[in-house]
């Protein structure tokens, strides 16, 4: 099995070195292709407007392949199929560990979980893995749990279409009770701008917000964390709503 | 009925001009808000490692209210929500007009689609409308349209959650065959990047490809263009993979 391993914090967090060498323990081949930067929240962004650099690099103390990328998580899984490993197809494509929690409506916003996205385009089976609060102690707990993962991943999908976004509990790893299949639930901010002015008096916004307490069904990942289980969501990329496409269907719509 | 415009090709572009020029015969109010410069392909990104900027700007010979901010279509959405609109809630968010298609798989890629994406997640109705191709005579045959599905959008919208992505033929008008309600068809590149050597000899990547000729559905938007159809297709932000969701559960899978 040869396996990719991708990011949105960058070549050089701890959630991906983790990762990665775990993951070597089960692989035949592991090889990192990530931001050379932080690229939280970049969503499904590819970088269009300037052109993208890729460095070998030396992956902390391992001899595992490695390579750094001026780009987002797109970009690095779109380079790796189509150009680094052009004749050696990944087999799976893992993103993560994410050093925070990628759950509900946020997946959308998410590099990590849009790297495993892309590869799900490309065909290749795909997880994401992200740590369910940035309180992280150890990574090698949702480490562990994405070999076990990778392992079942051709009997998990039936489609290569199908992501498995994996949030994992921070807590000890006694106290996590397990696994559950969950749906995507809500996640809206509150108070999302922290307004501020500049020495000159001129205004800019930073980017804030507090999570709002919505009520979730109990099937949902935010539900599942809560309760200290593992949350395992089957995602996909058709954002067609079929509901609404059945009912517009019946309206007539002129010109 | 107040509405925000915005777009990725960025505040000076033709599109955007000539749609919230056509929104303004309709509407009691038209806010743009829309990127200081070019955001294509930047998906659902928000900037979080930098502080957002809001400039008031005259829009080209209108006396539109007017904002450009220094972030993508998404941070512009959030932004005029949140804070320059705080006391005046848009009923309805249009994106565009997009200079090129943003059809089937594409839309994941879209700065057009995610900014109407984001407005429903704030619950607030939304339309993203683009040209299917970039060879563009006038924008007015689709500013037209935006203005009628607008009018009708409350008819076509039983759930705030619901996105209408319209693509609108560059064929000229007496051409157009009607209107299709369609569902995301597939879109697959080839050759997605070009390599290139610097002055030093060292190479570097740009993104490119060109669409790779697929089967579609009948149904699709894709096929929709191609036959000389206006396309609409109702999309989501919710990626549970239900099917999938009921298969796993019935899977064991241990911590």
């Amino acid at each position: 099995m040869r396996i990719l391993v991708t990011n949105d914090d960058g070549i050089l967090s701890e959630g991906i070195y983790t990762l990665a060498k775990t993951l070597k323990t089960i692989a035949d081949e592991v090889v990192v292709v990530a931001p050379d930067s932080e690229q939280s929240a970049t969503g499904h962004s590819i970088t269009l407007n300037q052109p993208l650099r890729v460095k070998k690099v030396k992956f902390f103390e391992t001899d595992i392949e490695a390579y750094a990328v001026n780009g987002t998580p797109v970009d690095c899984v779109k380079l790796a199929v189509e150009a680094i490993l052009k004749d050696r197809r990944p087999d799976l494509v893992i993103s993560g560990i994410n050093n925070g929690p990628n759950l509900g409506t946020d997946v959308i916003y998410s590099g990590t979980v849009s790297a495993a996205v892309e590869a799900a385009i490309m065909e290749i089976p795909s997880i994401a893995m992200s740590m369910a609060t940035s309180h992280i102690e150890s990574y090698n707990g949702a480490a562990d749990f994405a070999c076990r993962i990778a392992k079942k991943i051709f009997q998990l999908h039936k489609r290569n279409e199908t992501i498995i976004n994996v949030n994992y509990p921070t807590i000890p790893e006694k106290k996590v009770k397990g696994v559950k299949v969950t749906t995507l639930g809500i996640r809206k901010y509150e108070n999302s701008f922290d307004e501020r002015k500049d020495p000159r008096g001129n205004s800019y916004y930073w980017v804030s917000g507090t999570v709002r307490d919505i009520e979730q069904s109990e099937e949902s990942d935010v539900a599942a964390i809560l309760n200290n289980y593992i949350s395992i969501t089957p995602i996909h990329f058709d954002l067609t709503h079929f509901e609404t496409y059945k009912e517009l269907k019946a309206l007539d719509i002129e010109k």
